[in-house]
């Protein structure tokens, strides 16, 4: 490197080199009078092993949407609806093993009303979903339950909904996890014993693929959701059809024989069974969540995007039961036995034939495809909230990866600790789910009914009736979900929801507290400063790292003095020495710490600095200089600056006092020195090409 | 507040008023030109809490020591008898029931030779402190096993040592802890069933205090040493008499009669029992590091007292194993027993006397002197290390709270867990704990054969003689310990030793990496640097905080603008109204980020700033001043400066970049400010009275 030129420093792009007549095209647009747009480049990765990631990440799912073209893309319906329908259609998936364990409590006699269960909530489906094509036309800019309840309901009921709406998603990641897991052991059932353990390697591996910039931005996510539908809507006519021929045969017993339960066949039991089965209508809001995504006209096109998935979510839902009702199937009561969709793809397509195992495949593909969707959903939620200062700010700028990253991790870490509580069974899993869901269905129809009150358009009077029928109707399901499985886990929802309002309101009382404190009169005009400056450079020896600091000291002001803090007297002459001999001008001030101690008194130092000063005049500003060596791994960094760490600490308390970071970085060591000021070492410039 | 006088700002001397005349005085002497020796005081506790805990521990233990006044304080042998013995006394306190438990795996019959083992061992104290007398001579500064070793013997071994000394400070902790819970259980029962939490309680309170600052100096430590002592000799002595006279009585059989082994009595047995009671040496070699604490003639007098506590540890020894061979004592095997000196207690004085109890207590009590004593030796150990390069540099400053609390955190932490892991058995720690000892002991008289051998003063080779017959008989009791005891928990102190060194090896090499990349030549001349300078700072709004900071920058240099990233185009138009009304004469230049980044984009627009500079002249430095807001909860960080930090981060690895942080306070909102310029709010000056 010696006496060579080096490559450009800083971010690179691509191979390209920056022309310096340009200087801005390849990171900025203009957009105005000093005002520039970032482009993508400007978050490219630094590292070989970003870029590969980058590259491959590109190829899969096309690259970023800035906030402008998110609004511009818009997703024709054929691509609208599986990206949109994942969540609420492999919900298909775990809900009827819900119905069929519920109702095989009070034996197989009570099995017959399964058909019945089904057509029950395929109504309340059609309601709910009736409900939120409304919601669709009112909030066409996207009408989650947070949005719709803050402002139809005030703040504490959109907390509500937002706290409600967190612990959905958790839940669809534990829930949809365990499910695919259970459909990958239903056709290999020795992977049962390590259900727990791939439940958690895929949660590992769909947050690696977050952290690294995974997101639902592609057709690749049509095709599992297309699969899916095909093979199921296969199974389903394929079974309707030999039903009709008598050809349809009985379901197979399970390796395990499922006893059936003795409980009378009550009012109680059905609306268990019916508690269960409502979790098919999770996912159902997520089509109103994303009108803007739509094409033109939005609203119409998203209403009826989501009418065509609650029609085919009802086809799926009322075929399997009735499949199964058919077929005599019984549910796995214990865990380990295969799910209902397993047992009709088994019995229909033939165990172990390879469109039984599509099916299987697809389905546990979808169900990741759920989870994949709440890994999005999470953080934007957590942005919107952070824009509106219930959660911490760092949380709103969505694009930094470390933000983005924090509720990945978050998210990730409940939904895992959740299947290890509940050792991944669904079942187990699926009353802590339902609650969430049905909070936000009931404050988002509450909210609906309100908007159509007080804005009094053409129909107000029918429309807020559709909206008060499906209120009352998940209201009623969420009190039947909450009493008859409260026990089962449905309590620690309707603690933690508190307990997350609380914590929203909190952060905005602090937020609130500190914008007064830092707010400005608007007609106040700033002047420039009239106060002098002093530095101080805390060192423990002479280095390249202090020189450094020491110079940038002395750009700052002429009132500069070094200050050794040590313990050691023969040390502290040696340095004097040196320090009168190598820096000239720059006073050197020895503060021996016989208690051995550095913060303390150097602190105390700075205070005998500011007492000197007259009291009449305006003290100056202390700029406390510090050398700061960076080394080149994170896991070397407990080794360094620790000691400076705990200084800036202090003086973050102190009145009067800058901090001011002089990084020393190895891979360029001349920067702040004269050129050729050090021998052994290229002089600084020359390094734009 | 307003108009009227505050009081002195920053840290304040009790309620004395700094006088100006004399600024220096409350917190520094002046030692020379620009040389001052820090008070006490510098490291005077800044909240109420703090400062009652400071008061009392004053009261208790007496002002801190400096390290002039460490080095003059000398302790007169009746103090540093019972502060340097506690180690090693209380060891008789668990020795006898390894013995007894060791020999009783033979049944009674191997019984008879508990008196027998309890005199080799006293042979072996014999010898041992006859060799450490040399280390007190030869070492008059201190000789603890790493400085023997390191000087003797080499780096590497020195480095062995120093990881034994720590797996011994630890393991001190722990065993002493174990045993002064089985001396409380062995008064009340009731104890058994929590000993693990009882011990961690301990733990916590010793940490606590140790956090808050008790050390060992003061008379405070003398009083359960010589309570013990005194307890111990008069239960031996009224032994004696009763045994002289036919009045002792059987030792009490315990509730649950333990059931004699009937292991066969082989020389494996005996070597069993012979390594388990090797372990009342442990501490021996306290006094040959704390030579200077003595007065003069300091090494003499260290070796007298020395000899004293061998001779009154051989005495404690000797007559417990005396009086529970005649008494006929069987040692609680199975956990929940009494301890042997227990049983002989309540024997003697009688059970639940004042006497036992109070024999008990005191027994408690100077073990955890011993714990105590562990807790000031691990951080010195950690400092010496750190001194010569081998730990991270922070544990070098042992007066600052922080570096001193590394040390007592790890320290406590890692003895808790191992009394959870062995369920807070002394008997099943001990193993663990001799190994580390006996590899110190093996280590420092080896080196000290060296030590003569290479010095050939007068009298060098019985000396190296002495010193070889140390080294033989730990070597081969470091050998029998570790190879009957081995599979009992000797295997990971001689895995974990190694990964100690290996550890110690890596820092070294780092800090020798990068002082040799720090280094400077010393003909080397360091002139005023002639950098222009550039001040960026990045903004999120106009608020007091940025205000701050930029008439900060603006003491910097005049070449100054502020960066607003931002993804809200109408937020940003707003900003930028009120900035050209209120910040006139600074440029604000608006980074739009529609991926919602804000890292990304903004070290994006440092490289645009520095690619616009002409290649030919040395770039300027850029300072990034940073507004930061000081919450006023440490739990509140996590809601401010996160992306500031991200930031920070992002910064110190880019060439040519200072980071300057600016606090703003809310206690102080004008600093920076002109007198006056923001309403409401008094103007600054007029601080110091």
């Amino acid at each position: 490197m010696i006496g060579g030129r080096r490559p450009l420093q800083g971010r690179k792009i691509g191979d390209r080199r920056v022309r310096v007549d340009r200087p801005h095209s390849p990171y900025f647009r203009y957009t105005g009078l000093d005002t520039l747009s970032a482009k993508e480049s400007t978050l490219a990765p630094t590292s070989a092993t970003g870029r590969a990631i980058e590259r491959t990440r590109r190829l899969l799912f096309g690259r970023r949407l800035s906030s402008d073209e998110e609004a511009l893309e818009r997703l024709p319906k054929k691509l609208a609806l599986p990206i949109f329908s994942s969540d609420a259609i492999s919900s298909s998936a775990y809900a009827p093993d819900e119905i069929l364990i519920a109702l095989f409590a009070g034996g197989v006699v009570a099995l017959q009303f399964s058909v019945e269960m089904a057509l029950a909530i395929s109504l309340m489906l059609a309601v709910v979903s009736t409900s939120y094509r409304q919601v669709c036309r009112a909030y066409p800019a996207g009408g989650g339950a947070y949005t719709v309840a803050r402002e139809n309901l005030g703040q504490v009921f959109g907390l509500i909904a937002a706290g409600a709406l967190m612990i959905d998603y958790v839940m669809t990641v534990a829930v949809s996890t365990a499910s695919a897991v259970a459909q990958a052991y239903s056709v290999w059932p020795a992977l049962y014993d390590v259900r727990v353990e791939v439940g958690i390697l895929s949660i590992v591996i769909i947050t690696l693929g977050n952290l690294r910039g995974l997101r639902e931005s592609g057709n690749i996510f049509a095709l599992p959701t297309y699969a899916f539908l095909g093979l199921a809507l296969l199974l389903i006519g394929l079974g309707l059809v030999r039903a009709v021929t008598g050809q349809l045969p009985s379901a197979p017993v399970p390796a395990q024989v499922p006893v059936p339960g003795t409980e009378a066949v009550t009012l109680f039991l059905l609306l268990r069974a019916f508690a269960g089965g409502s979790v098919a209508l999770t996912g159902v809001e997520a089509i109103a969540n994303g009108v803007p995504a739509f094409k033109p006209p939005e609203s119409k096109n998203a209403a009826n995007t989501l009418t065509m998935m609650a029609i085919l979510l009802g086809i799926l839902f009322v075929g399997f039961m009735f499949l199964a009702d058919v077929m005599g199937l019984r549910p796995a009561v214990e865990g380990g036995g295969p799910t209902a969709i397993a047992q009709l793809g088994s019995a229909i397509f033939g165990d172990g034939t390879p469109l039984f195992v599509a099916l299987q495949i697809a389905t546990a593909l979808i169900l990741f495809l759920a989870v994949n969707t709440s890994f999005n959903a999470f953080p934007r939620l957590a942005a919107i909230l952070a824009g509106d200062g219930y959660m911490p700010r760092q949380f709103a700028f969505r694009g930094d990866r470390l933000a983005f990253s924090y509720g990945i991790v978050i998210l990730a870490g409940i939904a895992a600790l959740l299947l290890v509580v509940f050792q991944g069974d669904t079942h187990l899993l699926i009353p802590l789910y339902s609650v969430g869901v049905f909070v936000c269905f009931t404050l988002s129809q509450v909210g609906m009914v309100r908007h159509w009150i007080s804005g009094r358009d053409s129909g107000w009077w029918w429309r807020s009736a559709v909206n008060a029928v499906g209120a009352v109707l998940t209201l009623t399901v969420l009190i039947v979900v909450a009493s008859v499985k409260f026990a089962g886990g449905a309590w620690l929802v309707l603690v933690l929801i508190p307990l997350l309002v609380l914590m929203f309101w909190f952060i905005h009382r602090q937020y609130a507290t500190s914008a007064r404190e830092l707010a400005l009169r608007p007609d106040q005009v700033i002047a420039p400063p009239h106060r002098a400056e002093r530095v101080v450079v805390p060192i423990s020896g002479l280095s390249r790292s202090v020189v450094q600091a020491v110079n940038v000291g002395r750009t700052i002001s002429s009132d500069i003095r070094a200050v050794l803090v040590i313990d050691d007297h023969e040390l502290a002459t040696r340095v004097r020495e040196d320090w009168a001999r190598q820096v000239p001008g720059v006073a050197l001030v020895v503060v021996e710490s016989p208690y051995r101690a550095l913060t303390g008194p150097f602190l105390a130092y700075l205070d005998v600095l500011d007492q000197a000063w007259t009291p009449d005049r305006e003290a100056p500003i202390t700029f406390v200089v510090i050398p700061e060596y960076v080394p080149r791994h994170w896991w070397e960094r407990i080794l360094y600056n620790q000691s400076t760490n705990q200084l800036r600490r202090a003086l973050l308390g102190r009145p009067n006092t800058v901090i001011t970071n002089v990084p020393y970085r190895r891979e360029e060591p001349t920067v702040f020195e004269r050129r050729g000021q050090l021998d052994g070492h290229e002089p600084p410039g020359e390094r734009r090409s």
